[in-house]
């Protein structure tokens, strides 16, 4: 034994993956296995449950229960999105000390990484002998250091699918078809449409990433050439499109996102019963005093909107993919399924190591003589958390669009396998 | 030989499936077999290759073809939304004479029947001897006389496993969610989000059809009173809720559609450049003149705005969970998937028996000492055109909501297997 013999708190934290459970259980199968911890309790939707005192004992979870638990959809402690103030770390303190905590593990993405750091230097701050491990997890593929996220994966093959289908239906009834995808600071997800393309003429057509400077205009005439071109358009557009493109935006600058300018130009005016009340705070307001529409689907219905005024193309749809990309439980890549339950079972191996201290798991990517392999490693908390990282630069290609091989020899086995659409013989459109 | 002996025309028309080319291959591999089919065009876009003389030939596709193309969502030959006049039947009949067409099949739900019915009175009409078949496809489920419709399995496999991951994701991040599901006529798909309930408090808790009125007012009261009771609620909502319901409206009525009332209040202003120009034909109008936003996500968004605006509940948050609800590839049921391609089959045989002038596929549901079974017969043409059918009155609660015991007695050998998703021994939220 090299940790200090204790208990163990794991939390997890921020929007949901598909596969996020996995590192959890994960985590508990393996902490079993090390005597140094006595039992670890679940968080309660992360730092609300440590702050309310509200923990499930896991060790005397049946196996079948966390098998059934680690193929669900979603954090099964609930999540949070909360940065803890230093009264509150006080708080958490007071009961760490009670329950003798000496591993603290947090499953979240960059803004988790925050968390855990603050809860480290606190710790530090106090002499209390904490091991904290960030547990990386994020659809958006976002995080610094790692080769890639657990559960972007997962959500990578539902976008791909999506596009897949809705390649073979916006073939069979002709138009233009917008699908928003998520992430707002990098384009790793939407990037993932171009998995839709199988044949020659499929679609995604135009992909629009937030690293990119987006253009109303040059938007409307890559479209209608496209439209001339094939006689349909599938267009894949990230969430968090907007003026600059993320690549020049300086430290701290706040992007001009393209959804909030459209909204705008929106008013709803609903029998005054139904509008907002003057002293709710139920409303959001953004900075400038306007109603939020964040969250809604406006980016693609005023997009499909400006199409048909500006283009003669009569069949223009949209969908947002919502919820979905992070939640469905059909569309899980076995890859991703078992490198989230990698880093949940390392971090705990890492924690009860002689020299560890604090870290965050990430993953390297090997080259197994041309085999898909990862191993993980530590890497400090400081250097993950609060930043984010950008969709590289050099996968674009020179014409403005994603160098598809690039991506593809990054993304395809993390994704794996997925349904191949068959075609005539002889191309019938 | 019983039927004449001839070419055959197959089509796909309306809104794809996820299986609606397994009943198109179906139809296909079961015709070689027929000598009276000397060979099979597929029309390219329904009517549309029809009019402009665009085929197919099918024999010649090599097997592994007809098999990847029978697995791939959407309409292969491509699709259609026309109804062709009488001028353009003179057209087709033209072709089909010159062709010695003696085989229609269309696929396609009750407005492809109506087309399949027109094509069959002009042959009447001409005392051309053409054997007409409508094989039945649709998301809604909607066509009268078939127990059930193929493509409806699946849709409703996607709309449940989206609530079986969204109802975790709402269990983690708690708020209320409204996903807004297709079906403008009838409530068939929106009710299949209740097999995201696996355990006693799962949502969806909410569920609005379209045969029923909706009252924005009772529906702020369902919300507040589900929120209270459960901390979160998650919410089904029909795209086609109106202000009578379907079951109190007359023949050739018209619903009220909340979401075109909800639209009215919502304008666009975009600067000038991006507005509706006046002789723009590429803007749909609705019969008021008012911009249409149908096949938006606006419906979804304006009743998030007014939850938010008349309730105490910060994260308020929709989906419409648009196109992958009818061409997802990762959530086909098997079963739907046999049945597509059984009416396909069972086309075919029907054209060529003796006896046989026209009509349309239909499910007959065989309770096989408790064993889900079908078998297939044939309804008259007239018998399924046109109309649609309501989800049956006697399958709501006296409470309003659905009767599950009824409703999945009827849905759960459709769909097949779902995911099941894990709690811990003790409940934890």
């Amino acid at each position: 034994m090299v940790g200090p013999k204790g208990n163990a708190v794991i939390g997890q934290s921020g929007g949901p993956t598909a596969v996020i459970n996995r590192s959890f259980i994960g985590a508990i199968i393996e902490a079993r296995k090390h005597g140094e911890i006595l039992e670890m309790f679940g968080a309660r939707h992360g730092i609300q449950g440590m702050l309310n005192n509200e923990y499930v004992p896991l060790f005397v979870q049946p196996n079948f229960v966390l098998k059934q638990i680690s193929t669900t959809p979603a954090a099964a402690l609930g999540s949070v999105r909360h940065k803890p103030s230093k009264e509150e770390c006080s708080r958490i303190f007071e009961n760490f000390k009670k329950m003798n905590v000496r591993y603290f593990f947090y499953i979240g993405g960059n803004d988790s990484a925050e968390t855990a750091y603050i809860i480290n230097s606190f710790a530090a701050g106090e002499g209390y002998d904490l091991r904290v491990v960030h547990i990386p997890k994020t659809i958006d593929n976002d995080l610094l250091v790692t080769d890639h996220c657990p559960g972007y994966g997962s959500a990578a093959k539902y976008v791909a699918c999506a596009f897949i289908g809705d390649n073979e239906d916006n073939r069979a009834l002709k138009g233009v078809k917008i699908n928003i995808v998520m992430g707002r600071n990098a384009g790793f997800l939407t990037a993932a449409s171009i998995l839709g393309k199988q044949y020659p003429k499929d679609g995604p057509h135009l992909v629009y990433m937030p690293e990119k400077p987006f253009d109303i205009d040059r938007f409307l005439k890559d479209v209608e050439s496209t439209y001339k071109e094939h006689g349909r358009a599938l267009i894949a557009v990230s969430e968090g499109i907007n003026k600059q493109g993320n690549y020049s935006l300086n430290e701290d600058e706040k992007p001009d996102y393209i959804s909030t300018w459209l909204n705008s130009f929106v008013n709803i005016n609903l029998p005054e019963k139904y509008m907002p009340k003057g002293d709710s705070k139920a409303v959001e307001l953004d900075s400038h005093g306007n109603v939020s529409l964040s969250g809604t689907s406006m980016l693609g219905d005023i997009l499909t909107f400006i199409v048909k005024n500006n283009l003669d193309i009569k069949r223009v749809r949209a969908d947002t993919l919502g919820y979905p990309q992070r939640s469905f439980p059909l569309a899980i890549s076995e890859v991703d399924a078992e490198e989230a339950y990698k880093v949940g079972v390392d971090a705990v191996i890492a924690s009860v190591q002689k020299n560890f201290d604090e870290g965050s798991i990430a993953i390297r990517r090997l080259d197994d003589y041309g085999d898909y392999g990862i191993e993980t490693f530590i890497t400090p908390l400081q250097s993950v958390q609060r930043k984010t990282k950008d969709f590289p630069e050099n996968w674009f290609a020179e014409s403005g669009g994603i160098d598809e091989r690039k991506f593809r020899e990054y993304v395809n086995p993390i994704v794996g396998e997925l349904p191949m659409s068959g075609r005539f013989i002889k191309a019938i459109f």
